[in-house]
């Protein structure tokens, strides 16, 4: 299906490092679970959602994997799903998907899903992780812990999760808790203990707006890479808190310490761009919208992320969740999406050849490796995690 | 002109549901009357109204329908105008639009406009109200209310007008009054008596953010869809304020209640696609952005709106005011873009013909038959106005 | 290289005004140096300024005006350039660009660059000049002022300003120091002064919300068309503050008096086209990102901006800085972006060659004229300056 031109075939065959994205489930899924993890929203009467852009992109790209004709019915796929059972699934899209790495957040379960070892062997790749510090700083509340004791037993948690084998970077959603138009400074002791006291008090997750400056200064304080998911979610989300350009003073305050990588960034990949631009540890990905806007839409996308973004700045990343036919789709649209733009400028004579294959190289895997350090594949490499505590090893990394 | 193709066929002989215009004018127009109705700006020494993308498209697609020749010069135009008179021309761009129903703002008449019944018979179609309630509010006001009276005076009046025969939805301008930037919780009644007495001092339009507050609400409370100007508009607008987004809230508060049909949205269209996304009861048009970019541009901002909406999500409207013109122009638009973005992913082998032409049905006409209820005109059928007082008919009705 | 067609070649043909570009550096630049003014970021360790959108544009566009093959390496590039001396670069790019009028904004001089006149000569093109006033401002308060001098001093010092000759514009910054989100009211002369105190006692730029208003205001007074950096720049911006639509309310105000030229605006270029439709005094370019965006990408940046924008409201501008490459490459990115656009409208007959022909000469120059008055160098006109100050050559001023 895909046109014809190197750059096609280059990025057919390319390994790619997903460098974000979450677990497929462990069970078996029926019909109506599974159409509901098709969406960012939720499962509505009489709205299937499986008439959505990335519902047609299901039937017409993931049902051949499951031996059925492209743009087989809905009732078909879930019902050849199921036959097969979720570890047949799973291997299939997964395997599909050509990846050498996954790095798995594994910060937001509300489904039975693949540890990363899982989601590595089911692919055949190599899995690492990816540490949601929310989750951390809500399980140290949880256990019970004084006010006054919260930042160091919060510092000490964290440090201690990503010393765990395989964590490579760590993972903000304070997007959705507060948005980015929060003050940029690093909040003083006396006010992380008190709002401590109070989060303790009302109970509930991290949304205190201090508590949440605190955990991504105290992630700039880990030194690895610091995934933000921006842009487009689910319901939970105000989109408009979660433009990118809303934390240019915390950018400006934390330039030189840890990459910065925007995840998602539609419909604000643009500001995404600028601010990758301009900030030499800020890193994006147009992951998530890669298939949900589908292989029809993801070009335009990757084309309006890459207008200003220095080829060193974009990542690949799926943002799958829950349904590997997602780890494979936004695998299908990068390299489709990608390869259809690059290729266009060099039938243009506007890009030679040699640097669309070196741009295609870069995104796709190269700056993930770069950031990330070299997958625990590679013989005599250092492995990812330790890689990443190497600051000399990243050129981006100051401290 | 168009592309071959099944879908443009089809989309060529859909009969639209015009989910939101407003009336014709009912008088001959100067040729500088006219052209000032071309813009969302106003007529300025030495800019000619006819040089935008939507005068080059009257010139274009509207002039062979007054028996002049593709690109007629303004001037040929408007004495062509004149020379037909109001009747013949409004009847001419009417029934070209080939809608079965128009469903019509009355609350917004500087000129002399067509009622829906004229504007129906004109056209050859069922014509429906939409009661834009900052109308009713005014006029409650505008009579003479106790403040401590207010709230159910504006009740009253509200359900009053929505009995009246043909009426279908209510509308509100919220957008141009306060912006969306308000507190989307319901408003007291001892903060509706207060902000009543202070409007009923002060006179003028209403705009002060309780009572815009309280118009939302009572609209939630008059059970029929909510029809919400966002985004583009006249210079009595504040575009950044207008972002659907800003909604969120509002929407988190009042799911599960009215269906809120965000009209027009552009250029925040994408941010109103995440909102139909991930909100049940949320739904977009990109009308008045599609005569006014133009059938240059049209498809592309109907290719971005439909990133990620689900195809149950988006209604086509044309939201013309004033000139026959835009009615036909809106409908000639949508049914381009729509059929040349969905061709072309059947011609890819991204979506199925079949699914391709449920789209269009859906978004051109079956959509708006969803929430509205079915055409009048239908034979045993509910009429629209019944239809949209019966949750049951709606499965996106939840009260 | 560009597809065949008269609107191609009308506008390879068209002298250009560029209405807002800065100097080219007169100093031979190590490759180091040239690098970095490749960006609006900085010279990154480990990522070229020449992996970027401008920088594979400038090895495909600018190398063979420099006797290079295209796509040459970034080293030989640099190379070259400093074998044939700043003198030899900027004069052949300087006439490659084709304009017949550069309006020099002068108030941004970290390196040393050419004078407007330096600029003109090796171009062989008349240049003007565009008075930055918070330069002027800042100038005021270094030679000391008394507090409650401060606005009739700097009044006195803009008019003196732009009373030199070729000076046909002023400019503001306002967006880099407060953002627009701005009281958009004149502030009182108690305000100003009071302002005035704390900013001579702080010292630092001028950057005090009182006297940017005030600055916007005094600009208004002086008669002259304004600009405005809106959208793109570089690190010192709060992008999100920058969006033109954040001006309304001070436009508002502003109507009728001075014409307002909205620069850049990227990513905000829809914002802008929806003020310049609504305001009569409101103009955009997108200069800046035309070459930022390069030749594959600044069509589609162009259709967006163009959307709903009078065709009278669309001016061409580089925004160049520094490196006469970009002189050239944003005048190539609009002849081809704009020709690209406006031949495929032709061709597929949604626009008449003349009307096209027409577009193509106002963006491209006629309407800087018009507002800007015609060139010096046409005979027995006034100067550009000359009818920059008479209201009465320009429909658009009213006082």
């Amino acid at each position: 299906m895909a046109a014809p031109g190197p750059v096609h075939e280059a990025l057919a065959a390319l390994p790619l490092v997903d460098h974000h994205c979450h677990g497929a489930v462990t069970a078996d899924l029926t019909a109506g679970q599974f159409a509901s993890l098709l969406t960012e929203g939720a499962a509505w009467p009489g709205v299937s959602p499986f008439d959505t852009p990335a519902g047609v992109a299901v039937r017409r790209h993931c049902a051949p994997l499951l031996d059925l004709p492209r743009h087989a019915p809905p009732a078909d796929y879930a019902a050849r799903r199921a036959e097969l059972g979720w570890r047949e699934v799973n291997r299939r899209f997964l395997a599909a998907a050509g990846a050498e790495v996954f790095c798995v957040d594994t910060g937001f379960a509300p489904h039975p899903l693949t540890t990363p070892a899982e989601l590595g062997a089911a692919a055949g790749a190599t899995a690492c992780e990816v540490v949601r510090l929310e989750r951390v700083a809500e399980a140290v509340v949880a256990r019970g812990v004084e006010a006054g004791e919260y930042a160091a037993v919060f510092r000490a948690a964290a440090e201690e999760a990503v010393r765990r084998p395989g964590v490579v970077a760590v993972k903000s959603v304070a997007a959705y808790r507060t948005g980015f138009a929060l003050d940029p400074g690093r909040p003083t002791d006396t006010e992380v203990t008190r709002a401590a006291r109070h989060w303790a008090a009302r109970g509930g997750r991290l949304a205190d707006p201090v508590l949440v400056r605190h955990l991504l200064w105290t992630a700039v304080d880990l030194g690895l890479p610091l995934q933000l998911h921006t842009g487009f979610g689910d319901a939970d989300l105000r989109l408009h808190h979660a433009d990118p350009a809303l934390l240019t003073d915390w950018l400006r305050l934390t330039a030189g310490t840890v990459p910065v990588l925007l995840l998602h960034c539609w419909p604000y990949h643009r500001q995404a761009a600028y601010l990758a631009a301009v900030f030499e540890h800020v890193y994006l990905d147009v992951g998530l919208a890669l298939h949900h806007t589908g292989p029809a839409r993801c070009r335009a996308v990757l084309e309006e992320a890459l207008e200003v973004t220095p080829f060193r700045k974009l990542l690949y990343s799926s943002d799958a969740y829950g349904v590997a036919e997602f780890h494979h789709l936004g695998a299908l649209c990068f390299r489709r999406g990608l390869a259809g733009l690059l290729q266009d400028r060099v039938d243009a004579d506007e890009l030679s050849l040699a640097d669309a294959l070196r741009i295609a190289d870069w995104t796709g895997r190269g700056n993930a490796r770069r950031l990330y350090g070299p997958p625990v594949s590679e013989p005599d490499g250092l492995s990812m995690s330790e890689a990443a505590r190497d600051p000399g090893g990243r050129p981006t990394r100051k401290v």
